[in-house]
C-alpha cells in the first residue's frame, strides 16, 4: 500500500467526512493534484501558505483558525500537513489548538521533515525572532511511512538541510552510518540511502515513545541544536535566514568541538567530523562578537535555564552524554580559546 | 495547611525559582498583596488583565507570550492563574503553549471557577465571537482545594453565575442536593454550603479522570451548555455579554424542557426545575427569530457536527442520558411548539 493509499484507508476507517490539506506554495506548485484521489470519498480543501519561515507566525495561525471557523470545520475534520518542517510545525499547532484538538497527520515532502519535524509531536511557531518559542506537544493520529519519491523534486539546499539532521543521527547512534556518510563526495537525491532514512525515524520514534514530553531522555535529540537554534535565530534576526539543517550542521560542528574538549570524544573522530562538516557545509567562524550576539538566543532557548545552557555531547560517535551544563562564560572560554 | 501554604510547599518541593501570577484588575484591586508571602523564596511577578470576557482573546495571549519571552521566563517558572473562569481559561492556554508548556496551577476566586473552570484541564480563548473556539487540553500540576474566603467579596451577579453551574451539578447527580437548593430563597455567600462545593468538584474530577479528553463520558458535564454556550455567544455578539453561569441557567431551562419532552423527565420534576430557574434567573423567551440567530453558534460548537446537535438530557434528576442527537429542525419543532 502506498503512503497515500494508507492515509485514505485511515480516513475511511475512522469516518472522517472532511479533509483540510495545509501546504505551502512550492509544494502546491508541483503537487496540486496530489490529493485528488480523496475527492471521491471526502470533501477536500487546501490551505496554501507562503513558503517562507516567516509563515510560522501567530498571524498565520489566526488566519487558518478563522478559515476553519468560517467554514464550520469541526471534529469530523481531518488535517493533513503536506510539506516540510514549516508546514508540519504550524499545521500541528493549528491541529492542537482548534476546538481543543483536531485529528491530523503529517505528510512530509522534504528529507528534513521526513526524519525530524513530521515525527515526535512537537508543534511550533516563532515569536519575536525566537525560534519555536510557542508550541504544544500534540501527536498525529498516524505516522505515515514517508513517500521518498518527493525527494526527486527537492532543491539541493533542501537536501543539504536534511543531511544536517542526518549527520546528527549518525553521530548519535552509529559509527558505521557515519562512515557511510564520510564516503559520499556530493549529496544528491540518488545518493540518499533509504535505510538511512528509515533508521533515523526508528531511532527518533523509539526515544520519543519513552519520553514524549522531552523531560529527560529526549534531550539526546537536541544534539547540535543548542547552538544550532541560536545560529538559526541569529541569522533570521539579521534578515538572512538559513535553513534549519544548515544551522544544525554548524551547531554540530561546535558541539562536537565541545565534546572533544569536555566529554572525551577522541581527537581523531573530532577531526573526521570537522573535515566532513566543513566539506559539505559552510561553518561560520565563532568570534567574541558573534558569541555575544547569539547569547540572547541561548538564554531564551526552552532547553536552557537563565544561568545554565544544556548540551548533549558525545563521548564517542554513537555515545551521547546528555544534560551537560555550561554557563555562557564557560562556553566563551572554550570556544574562543 | 491553607491553600496558599499548600501552593508554597509545592513550589519549594519542585525547585521552581520564579512565579508569574496571572490575574485580573478586579481581583488585583482586592488582593494585590495576597501572594507577598511567596516573595521570600521566589521571584514573583504579576500580570494583570482587564476584567472582561474580551480579554479572552489571542491578542491578550500574544501580549502575555511577549512579556514572558522578554523577561526570559523559562521552564523553571511556575504560572498561577489567580481569578475566575476568564483568568483560568486564558492563563491555562498560555501555560500550555509557551515553550511547549509551563507548569501551572489555578487559584480560583469565584464560585464558578472553583467548581468548573479551574478543574478539568480545558483551556480556552474566543475567536470571532465563537466562545472557546480555540484551546487545549492541559492539566494543572496540582489541584488546590479552593479557599472559600474569596467568596465573601464576590459580587452578587458572580455568586448567581456560580449557582448556575451548581444547579447543573445538582440536577446531574443528586435529588437531595437539588432539594436543598430549592429551599434557598436568596443565594448569598453565607447560604453557600461548603459540602455542595466539595461534592461538585469531586463529581467533576471523577468524570474527568475517566475521560480527560472529552471523548464520551465527559459529555455529561455539557448538560445545559449546548444551548447555554449559544446564548452566551449570542449576547456577546450583540454587545450585551452575560455571565457564563447565567447563560448556563438559561441553557438548563430549555434542556430540561427537552428532557421532559424527549428523555422521560417526569412533569413534576420539570415543573420544580422551571420554577426554581425562573425564580433565580432571567430566562429569555425563545422565539423563531432568536432560534435562527443562535443556530450559527450551535453549529460552530465543538460538541456538534454540522448536521447534528449533541445534548446531554435527564431521564430524571440524577440520571443524565448523554449523546442525545437532534437536528436544528427538530430543536425548532420542540422549542417553538
Amino acid at each position: 500500500m502506498t503512503t497515500a493509499e494508507y492515509l485514505r484507508k485511515h480516513l475511511l476507517d475512522h469516518n472522517f467526512h472532511r479533509v483540510v490539506i495545509i501546504t505551502d506554495e512550492n509544494v502546491n506548485k508541483l503537487y496540486h493534484n496530489y490529493f485528488d484521489f480523496l475527492r471521491n470519498d471526502f470533501e477536500v480543501r487546501t490551505y496554501i501558505l507562503p513558503a517562507v519561515e516567516a509563515s510560522k507566525s501567530i498571524e498565520t495561525v489566526i488566519e487558518i483558525w478563522n478559515f476553519l471557523a468560517k467554514e464550520h470545520y469541526n471534529r469530523d475534520t481531518f488535517l493533513v500537513n503536506f510539506g516540510g518542517g514549516m508546514v508540519c510545525d504550524i499545521g500541528g499547532f493549528v491541529a492542537s489548538t482548534f476546538k481543543r484538538g483536531l485529528n491530523f497527520a503529517n505528510f512530509p515532502t522534504t528529507l528534513l521533515s521526513m526524519i525530524d519535524a513530521s515525527i515526535g509531536g512537537k508543534t511550533a511557531i516563532n515569536i519575536k525572532n525566537i525560534k519555536n518559542a510557542i508550541g504544544t506537544f500534540y501527536f498525529p493520529d498516524i505516522i505515515l511511512e514517508p513517500d521518498l519519491s518527493f525527494l526527486k523534486t527537492l532543491p539541493n539546499k533542501e537536501i543539504m538541510s536534511g543531511v544536517g539532521e542526518l549527520v546528527k543521527y549518525a553521530l548519535l547512534f552509529s559509527k558505521d552510518f557515519f562512515s557511510e556518510l564520510l564516503e559520499i563526495s556530493n549529496f544528491k537525491t540518488d545518493t540518499l540511502n533509504k535505510t538511512w532514512i528509515k533508521s533515523c525515524i526508528e531511532y527518533k520514534l523509539n526515544i520519543v515513545r519513552k519520553d514524549p514530553k522531552d523531560i529527560n531522555l529526549r534531550h539526546i535529540l537536541n544534539f547540535g541544536h543548542t547552538l544550532g537554534h541560536a545560529f538559526e535565530s541569529y541569522y533570521a534576526q539579521l534578515g538572512k535566514p538559513i535553513a534549519h539543517g544548515l544551522a544544525v550542521a554548524q551547531g554540530l560542528y561546535y558541539e562536537c568541538y565541545l565534546s572533544y574538549k569536555l566529554a572525551g570524544l577522541p581527537e581523531e573522530n573530532w577531526k573526521n567530523i570537522a573535515f566532513f562538516l566543513k566539506k559539505h557545509f559552510e561553518i561560520t567562524l565563532i568570534t567574541e562578537c558573534l558569541l555575544k550576539e547569539i547569547s540572547q538566543f541561548l538564554i531564551n532557548d526552552k532547553k536552557n535555564s537563565s544561568k545554565r545552557l544544556n548540551f548533549t555531547l558525545l563521548s564517542n560517535i554513537g555515545n551521547p552524554v546528555q544534560n551537560f551544563e555550561l554557563s555562557i562564560g564557560d562556553l566563551n572560554k572554550i570556544l574562543l580559546k
